[in-house]
């Protein structure tokens, strides 16, 4: 089980930043998404890109981050700029357990360093969480992060010149 | 050389998934990065972070798409979820050649589809921009996606366990 959780939502300033978060989450692979301030309306849209698209993932807003990485048994890991190179350490990764992502948002207090097991960089400069986890899930997953959902409405056909949209 | 055009960028509601964009664009080692609306505000929050950390990447806002689109020499790859799948289609690149990445947001003209030469998808499902690009970007390097600049008033040494910045 692979769950993300992102600390440090504004709900007025990160919706949109978190909600990508989320939908990258449920596209590469995540079973469980946790967010640490309530935003029912981040939820809803979540929700309804799940039932357009398929895919039965959890999410959860307005969770103590603190119990929640104290709660957890498995492997955290900590996307961060000023952690150690994200590919060199995918070793360290025990591919049988549970795995918890964290991301956080412009501040993240210490602890979260020290809860950690591993602080990962997806490259040591300033860019983007959503980009962060996008990557390390592609690396995390070798290279087939993409879920095929199934129980969706809809399903996208690749296509080369346009939008192939099949109803399901 | 590598651009990235970003499309039906509206600076009140996009302004920080647009930065991210560009942030991840800079971090992921592309040279220009271009924008169809005019957004001051953005291009010093980039201008600011290119400052700090290094890395003279253009930016530019206010841009007209068509043209841009029209007056590229090199390949269009063109980032959307109806695509074909980006990792079977790395072999249609031109690695000699300059690349433009276009990247749209909520809807893309039916034109952008044809004048690019690859419509490519990073996973069929709805995630993010921001993390179509940090993947397409990561896999078109081939793992060595990320840039040292050596030119910006500080740098991030890797660190397990807290953060370590250095100054240039």
């Amino acid at each position: 089980m692979i769950t993300v959780l992102r600390i440090g939502h504004r709900p007025d300033r990160d919706k949109r930043i978190t909600t990508h978060v989320a939908l990258v989450a449920r596209a590469f692979g995540v079973d469980e998404i946790l967010i640490d301030k309530k935003d029912s309306e981040l939820e809803r849209t979540f929700l309804g890109v799940c039932e357009r698209f398929g895919g039965k993932v959890n999410i959860k807003t307005g969770v103590k981050w603190r119990e929640a990485l104290k709660n957890w048994k498995g492997q955290i890991v900590h996307l961060t700029m000023y952690g150690e190179k994200f590919d060199a350490a995918m070793d360290e990764f025990d591919r049988d357990g549970d795995l918890m992502i964290v991301l956080g948002s412009e501040k993240v207090p210490r602890e979260v360093y020290e809860m950690a097991d591993i602080n990962v960089s997806v490259g040591n400069q300033p860019h983007s969480e959503v980009a962060a986890l996008a990557v390390f899930l592609y690396k995390y997953f070798d290279g087939r992060p993409f879920k095929n959902f199934e129980d969706g409405q809809v399903r996208i056909i690749p296509n080369k010149k346009g939008k192939t949209v099949v109803e399901n």
